[in-house]
């Protein structure tokens, strides 16, 4: 039987390798390049965190990360007009996606013995590393470094997690409120186009000074 | 004794070496960032091979990959002009280490335990990632997701390994097979100027739409 | 007690932290990007060095190097002005975190067993590779390719480890002397801009030709 969590799972997955697949097409990728884009930002994440904790990744145990990222690729190919201007639904999905991962980061980093502050890193780098990856195959800065609140968020849910599991609660009540926080803070910096400030570059002292 | 399949590793190295140090000197790169990137394009896909199946990586057991770079630099410097000119040469040695590489990446993985779905992904990673590498490092978008078939034939071999090996095929067989389908699917598609498809950008439907 | 060696361990990290920040801020990334780029900076060296070797990341067992960007960047906040104007200051910590990154890197992967060439390999790592990291990250072509000699120093003061190590010196001895030989060969190179050669590219032989 499937549980919530893996179709929760193969949700984020299918927007994470959309959001993938949607960028390579603006380069102009093949299919073929596409789809390692897609198949990329989607596993990435969890592949760097679990290199990092030392276990085998988890898309090499199941094929059913790979299906995702074809049915994600099959989907531009045949809807790619449709698909972008879907820019909610997909914004939706992918959100649902970073919270899912986060926590998913958090929880296996836990379970493996590593302390909380080492699985809050790991539930943020599992949540938005992919994209960083994605944004260095297309040649882009990294955009989760410059704009909006994105790995941010995964912080937010981390800590809320930690807090919670601080006063005795239980696994699940942690995960869920987690993956919440993850998922508002992102609806709400972006809805209210909250940012972090930008750091100030050489230009700006020279120009003052 | 020196087996034939060494000899063939030590050619498919200092090819992908090589195409790595000629790109490191179209964006004048000194000798020893020409080396590194000679050097990460020849062992970039097989290590990350051996950090994704977790063991250690084939150029820490043995120098020879060292070397066979050191011996590429010295090439590339000393006759420069020439190697420049040497494009089908370049191309033979290339593809014949996307061959092998291959093959040795889809084996390892198997001798290892994992499935063939694995294996046929860690023979494309050892054969097409160094070149990636390549080009994060000289700051290009990666070639292979652009143009020609290239990890595409490397996935064309896994796939007759595959077959091979259910319907009983000795793993020599397989494996030999594996290289030629692979070495053949190149070629043919550079000589037939074969490409997949490109996907429509965001432009495309603004244009049309 | 804090001992020497982590004092000098907490000014590299804060040195590379610096350097990574830095340039991040020229890219106007926002604060938790200019974090995140600050942290690769300064673990991202003995992070891919621990991935190699097969253990677990130093910065996964103490969160000082987490604290230690942290007062990186309020630095860089706080006297922005100041800091960009401390290029020999930061040359000078940059320098000692090299040297210090390199021979840990070195001790490291002797204690593990491995061969001298593969230690002098990630010791360079250990010193170089976050510089790489940060390049890729703010979208550059790594500077260690192009200009100076950087990598090259831990090279040389890895090779002196070795040499004093062959004719029975302590461990203690040659970790001091390679250290310095890193420190005092990156000095001699800025001050007198000595350089490594060049490759010529295409361009080259074709005027030529």
């Amino acid at each position: 039987m499937v549980s919530f969590v893996q179709v929760l799972d193969f949700a984020g997955t299918f927007a994470f390798a959309t959001s993938g697949i949607r960028l390579a097409s603006a380069k102009r990728f093949d299919w073929f390049g596409a789809y390692v884009v897609g198949f990329a930002t989607a596993i990435g994440g969890g592949t760097l965190r679990d290199i990092l904790l030392g276990v085998t990744p988890a898309w090499m145990q199941s094929p059913i990360y790979l299906i995702c990222t074809a049915l994600a690729l099959f989907w531009v190919i045949a809807f790619g007009k449709y698909v972008i201007t879907m820019n909610n639904t997909i914004f939706f999905f992918d959100s649902v996606g970073l919270s899912l991962f986060t926590v998913v980061g958090i929880s296996h980093s836990l379970m493996l013995g590593f302390p909380f502050w080492v699985a809050i890193i790991m539930g943020s780098i599992t949540g938005a590393a992919g994209g960083v990856i994605r944004d260095v195959f297309i040649n882009e800065i990294p955009l989760i470094f410059r704009k909006e609140i994105y790995a941010m968020a995964c912080v937010v849910g981390g800590l809320l997690y930690w807090i919670l599991s601080l006063i005795g609660m239980s696994d699940f009540t942690c995960q869920i409120s987690a993956g919440f926080a993850v998922f508002i803070t992102r609806l709400v910096a972006v809805r209210f186009n909250i940012c972090l400030p930008t750091l100030k570059g050489e230009d700006y002292y020279k120009k003052k000074g």
